[in-house]
């Protein structure tokens, strides 16, 4: 275990690879062996894994390097090793949502996401480990830079593959903060897309009104040409206009505002990571960038007001959406379950469709109340959790940063910026609805400008 | 085969059946060995059912019939003979989709409405035969009231069932027309709820933007108190506000305005059909209400207009929407899916997201129209298909007249109420988005005054 310095951390970038698989200098199978020796070397101990089809994927990587060799890739995922989210459907490997009730689970088919990836050649190399069913309860992935920690969940073992050098990107999904927060505690690149960019079919509960899928990423240049390389191919949740921007990393753009937001998670932040996160925003501002405080606009404050709900809104939503299939497992086995589903489960037995009624317009005011603010600024920023990884695997970390982004449906990264007791703590920033090109380009600049260049990858 | 004449035609009444179980005159076992007698005498040459677990649903009665006998039934569909629509999942039946592709597959759990129809002590006799993954290839079901013309499609067994007397209620799902249509060439009450009204959850596909779950029924009772039982169970779609309206059927209103549509349809359809719907149009005149005709109303005439783009609107979201799982499916065993599946997939896989969005902005065009309309009018009229069912099995009908209410996701019935060539042709009317209960209530009065008052049920 090192020291985590976020300046001087460099994680696995396909896009380099890629450069070097087209003019020859290394090929998609040596770059999957770099990454199976990785494995080798960490999973023992990290455990990000639910499982792993290395002969799979060796055969995979195999066929990418003939069609590099051809100068035909596939796509600008050809050889792309990437883990998959374990709530999300698999042809080949089991889908077991770390949940007696799954074990051993075969899906007849690839979850959307999973079939883009290997239609444009990516090489599925695993499962990565979730929490139970999404929810609260942990597996077994251990904190990459501090295994007495958490990784955060739900998407645990992705956060952990990527913060451990085993891959370049893995794929997340989240409710609540189930991807910007595992980030944040493993110090990679999350993104959670504008809601419904993309597809989220073949998931567990399949397509929750709150549930984002999204990607998990050493660099930001492989996390959103991944995400809109999945975009372009299966599209975004039906119904929905699906990711915006072109194909290719936006230049870097310098925001001239952003807005701070304190929610719920500022109070319960520890003093350090307050200190730090103060500090940070001395250095945006010291780089020319305005911070507006909501205590110092009407308008912010009254949304700063409203997000304060957010946390109750997704809560709602979420018990009377799990109505389907989350009652039908609970009902069908309640002994496969543990208490953190049958838990909230009992919230939803009682839920009533009235109820959720309410839910919905209490989010959409809020979803108002955001929108109302495009043009204001140029994003909203926060930490993306409440202070560094806790020690122990339960919890896995808390939602209350997450949740304002998330009940907007608005795009949000998780940027690597800073660390606390030598582990790393996630800056969280926010965007509008569809503006996911733009918030990328912020994100750039930020990594660029504030010490952590080498998170932005190769473009 | 009995020449088919909706004033005389009664099909079995589940809201009659229970209220016989509650008094002790009669068990959910007796009315399921009455299904069984119809299944047995017509199901060998009908062939509505994919599958039958007769024993289970024997089972399944008899604890609903002690269940009833001690007073506690689980709910208003305790005891129900329902058949699911081979589309859906179920735990114990297989899932075919009368394709080669899922032949013998079991899935490994039960769709939405599935799991909250078994949850209140329905009866799940089997599984209704669809067309091919919903397309346009037919089962092998033939229409029970001449069984050399088709049944129409997708959801053919299940209007097949409920019109040869086999079952009082079965699933149905709609895109285009598979709902109202063969409802329409079967002669039974069909609705295709507003969009998101009902828990699509475990169909194929996921939740294409356009899909519908509805019910095919023998009487209007049982299809509103069964479509309000699952919303208030498993709800509508995520992030949908579900069904609105009371759990009982609403007393019949008279409307005072209908505004008659053409679409595509009417140029397409046969003259005897045509006269007969202008006889049905001056029947309504008579009994008080207004026709609104297009061409004497400009906003009608606009709209008319709009409606003619919207089978290639529907068409074009479908071919984007088929990128998962349908392109998946195809990809995979392209051996296994017949020209109905693979020609429409080209056409999928040259589709870009760019063009989806180009059909969203169409189809949001087509809605705003059709909403700016309410309070105009009581809702719209029209036949449900250009023409009696045509001889042979293939085609399963045509959707020009489906089409404009299913892009709207407006709520719309297939009331029974013509005979072509002493065989069933349905009458579609459309309402307003949520204003399910409203068009429920005008159904009722015209099923009541139009000479199908069997149709309505007991109430």
């Amino acid at each position: 275990m090192s020291r985590y310095d976020p300046s001087e951390t460099s994680y696995l970038c396909f896009a380099r690879a890629r450069r070097e698989f087209q003019d020859g200098r290394s090929d998609p199978r040596s770059f999957l062996e770099h990454c199976i020796e990785r494995i080798e070397a960490r999973e023992p101990e990290v455990r990000a894994f639910a499982s792993l089809d290395i002969a799979a994927a060796r055969r995979a990587a195999d066929a990418s390097a003939l069609r590099y060799a051809a100068g035909r890739p596939l796509s600008l995922v050809d050889g792309l090793p990437v883990g998959i989210k374990d709530l999300f459907e698999t042809e080949d490997l089991p889908t077991e949502m770390n949940s007696a009730y799954f074990k051993g689970w075969q899906a007849n088919r690839d979850a959307a996401h999973v079939f883009a990836l290997r239609r444009g050649g990516a090489l599925i190399v695993g499962k990565t480990v979730t929490t139970e069913l999404g929810m609260a309860a942990p597996g077994p992935t251990r904190n990459p830079w501090d295994l007495r920690r958490t990784p955060g969940g739900s998407s645990s073992g992705a956060a952990a593959a990527v913060a451990a050098g085993m891959l370049p990107v893995a794929s997340g999904s989240q409710v609540r903060g189930s991807i910007v927060r595992p980030a944040s505690l493993c110090g990679v690149i999350g993104n959670k897309p504008t809601f419904g960019a993309l597809h989220p079919g073949g998931g567990f509960g399949g397509t929750p009104s709150a549930g984002h899928v999204g990607m998990l990423a050493g660099s930001l240049v492989d996390c959103w040409q991944v995400t809109h390389y999945i975009a372009n191919t299966v599209g975004g949740a039906p119904g929905h206009p699906g990711l915006y921007g072109g194909p290719t990393l936006p230049p870097p753009r310098r925001p001239r505002r952003l807005a701070r937001q304190y929610t719920i998670g500022w109070d319960k932040t520890d003093e350090a990571s307050q200190v730090a996160f103060d500090a940070f925003l001395d250095r945006l501002r010291a780089a020319g960038v305005e911070i507006v405080e909501p205590r110092g606009d009407a308008d912010f404050a009254s949304y700063e007001k409203l997000t304060c709900d957010a946390n109750q809104v997704l809560f709602d939503i979420m018990a009377w959406e799990g109505r389907w299939p989350l009652l039908y497992v609970g009902e069908r086995r309640p002994q496969d379950h543990g208490p953190n589903v049958l838990g909230p489960l009992e919230r939803t037995r009682r839920m009533t469709l009235d109820e959720y009624r309410v839910a919905l317009g209490r989010r959409e005011q809020l979803r108002a109340a955001h929108r109302a603010l495009a043009g204001r600024v140029d994003g909203f920023i926060t930490l993306a959790h409440i202070g560094p990884a806790q020690f122990g695997l339960p919890p896995v970390g808390t939602p209350w940063y997450n949740d304002a982004s998330s009940v907007v449906g608005a795009p949000t990264y998780n940027l690597p910026l800073l660390a606390i007791q030598d582990v790393p703590l996630g800056v969280q920033l926010m965007g509008f609805e569809h503006g996911d090109e733009d918030l990328t380009a912020v994100a750039r600049w930020m990594l660029d400008a504030l010490g952590a260049a080498a998170a932005v990858g190769e473009v």
